[in-house]
This record gives structure tokens, sequence and C-alpha cells, in this order.
């Protein structure tokens, strides 16, 4: 499909920009034409993050965060309890659990979940890395944080087996009603978790 | 706001990304994320493809579209009416009426709208070179074609009074219903105006 009429450069720069999550081919052209009437202020400094990001960013080799030191800022942060290891599926948990503060260890990132119709192996994640790790004795805890779905729990499921020999106690986030829910919105499962996990007041 | 913990190089290209229109802080690290993800298969193509448009491409010195040629490829393009030209407001406005393939002419982008209230005037838009190019004798037609809001009015008003002198047919885009719109959900300036503009069967 065309849909600029201002050369190559531009439908190519417009069909890349469309390929990220979230924009499409409208979005696209819209910060093309933003981009290309601020060059100075928009586009060169989004061409220089870019490239700065490409070559200095990589996978921290101890938990899969991404940083421009390896191991990360975090991993190597001697105020964080190394024994307490939260496990996430991806960066973004990572980033979500650190604007909340609620963590103060460290993480281990596997990269996605099991997924048999997607043809996902533990070996496709970061799971081989994350036993050795529980196996060193410098771990005390394993926070498994993979998100509240079928394969997220499938995979917490496999953790757990993988990790029930090694000497960690192993945890999981608690599920309930979210801060500020309505009851009346809230589904059945969500609900049933949060009358069996009822706490004294 | 402290959007990733990956480090400066992760945070500025967040920044950077989430200024551009339709993007924000949350769809900003998703893309980083993908980014990330797909070194090869998304963000050097997206770094390629914006140092080229960024070196390249300019606007038209002749009608204001952008191009990586100058006179750009609708100007120069001798299937095209030279004496029939459409005055847009801006970029994404002549991308729009190519893409409906309507117009056979070429066009005269004037890079926005007058408006008192942002202090733009005449000299701020591309407005003496249309007059320019209006009274050179070779322009037949002029078609304003300038959104249907206030301040797209307001400069269609401010160009048909300044190009009433010259030699050429001025028109305008007709009002009416959209294709494929109900009345019920029009509002009572179009029903009127199509009202106005009825034509015979």
């Amino acid at each position: 499909m065309i849909n600029s009429f201002a050369g190559p450069e531009i439908e190519r720069l417009i069909n890349t920009l469309a390929k990220l999550p979230g924009m499409g081919p409208r979005s696209a052209r819209r910060a093309v034409l933003a981009m290309m009437k601020s060059k100075d202020k928009v586009m060169r400094p989004l061409l220089l993050a870019l490239s700065d990001a490409i070559d200095k960013v990589h996978p921290c080799t101890v938990c899969g965060n991404i940083d421009s030191i390896d191991p990360c800022a975090i991993c190597i942060d001697d105020k964080r309890d190394q024994g307490l290891v939260c496990v996430v599926e991806d960066v973004s948990d990572l980033w979500a659990l650190e604007r909340s503060h609620a963590h103060k260890g460290v993480y281990h990132v596997l990269g996605g979940t099991l997924s048999a119709i997607d043809g996902v192996g533990p070996d496709d994640l970061n799971i081989p890395k994350l036993i050795k790790k529980a196996a060193s004795n410098q771990v005390r805890e394993v926070i498994v944080a993979t998100n509240a779905t079928v394969d997220g729990q499938t995979t917490a499921n496999y953790i757990s087996d993988q990790l029930a020999n090694c000497n960690v106690t192993l945890t999981r986030l608690a599920h309930g009603v979210p801060v500020g829910g309505e009851l009346d919105y809230l589904d059945d499962g969500t609900l049933t978790a949060a009358m069996h996990a009822r706490r004294p007041v």
C-alpha cells in the first residue's frame, strides 16, 4: 500500500515505524510528518537516541534485563538482596515491578512463557540458567512472578517442579482484588482466589 | 519520570519516542522493548530509514510537499495539469487527496492556517508564493481545499480576497453529506450546506 507521496525514503520510514507495537500506517504517517516538521527538535534526537541504544544496550548475562553495562545496574547493586530472586516473563514486567518499588531483591527474566502452540520449550527460555542459579546456594528465595495467564501459570508450575529439589523457598505473587477494584466488575476466578486467601483484619 | 530501569540510553530513547504524536510513555516503552527484542529486524531498519530520510528529504521549493527531489515528483510530473493548483493546509492533506486519486493537477501546501490566537499571519504561511504563482499566467484554476474548520475557512477567505485580482478561476471543495454517512448523525451545518447545494438527479 502506498502511504505517502514523498518518495521512497519517506515510504520506507513510514513502513518501518508502522511495525512498532501500537503503531499502524496512519499513526506512522502522522509521526513522520511531525518529525519532518521539526527535524532538529524531534527527528535528530530520535536518530541519536536510536543509534546510541542500538550500540550500547545489551541483555544482562546474569538476569536478562537490558542495560548498557553487563551485569546490569540491578545485578551489581549491593544494596539489593542478591538472595531474593524474582522471576518475570519479560523486561516490561521487571520495569513494572521496579516502578512499584515493591521488590528489593534481584530479577531473572525468562524472555517469554512456555507455549505448546507456539513451540516454546524450556530451552528456548532462560530457565536452565535459573536452575543453576537456584542450585548455587547463593539464592534464598525465588518469587515466581509470571503473568496470571494460562501460559504464565504453566511456566510457573514448570519452574516450581524444576526447583523443588533446590534448597530455596518458592513463593508466588498473591491473587486477589486489585487495589481500587470493584467486586461487581471482577471475574469469578479472582473473587474465588481472594476469598480463599482471605486474611485476618 | 523514570520510565525504564535499563540505563540512560533506553530512558532517552523512550522519552524521544514518547514525543511523537499518538505516542506516550507507555507505548514508547512497549515500542522500545519490541525494538530491543529484534534489533536486526526492527531497530536497525528504523535507524537506517531515519538517517536516510533526515538527510535526503526536504520541502519542495515549488509547492511545499516533502520529497527527496526538488522540485518534488508531483511538480515535475508532466502528465499532471500544471495549470490546476490545489491549495491545502498540510502535507498530510496532500497525501489524503493523492490517495483518493481525485486531483490530477498540482498542489500548494500552506503549512498551516491563519490563526489570530496562535499569532499566525499570512507571512508565516506559504501565501506570498501562492499569489506570485497565481499571477504568473501559468495557473488557470486554484482549488482552495483548506479544512472545513473555522481557521481553515478564514484562511480560504483570505486567499480568495488576495487572488481576486488575478486572472484565475477560484473554486473550493463541495460541502455535503459524506458518502456512506447517515442524515440522522450529521450536524445542522452540513445538512443545510447539502440542501443548498442540491443537484438535479
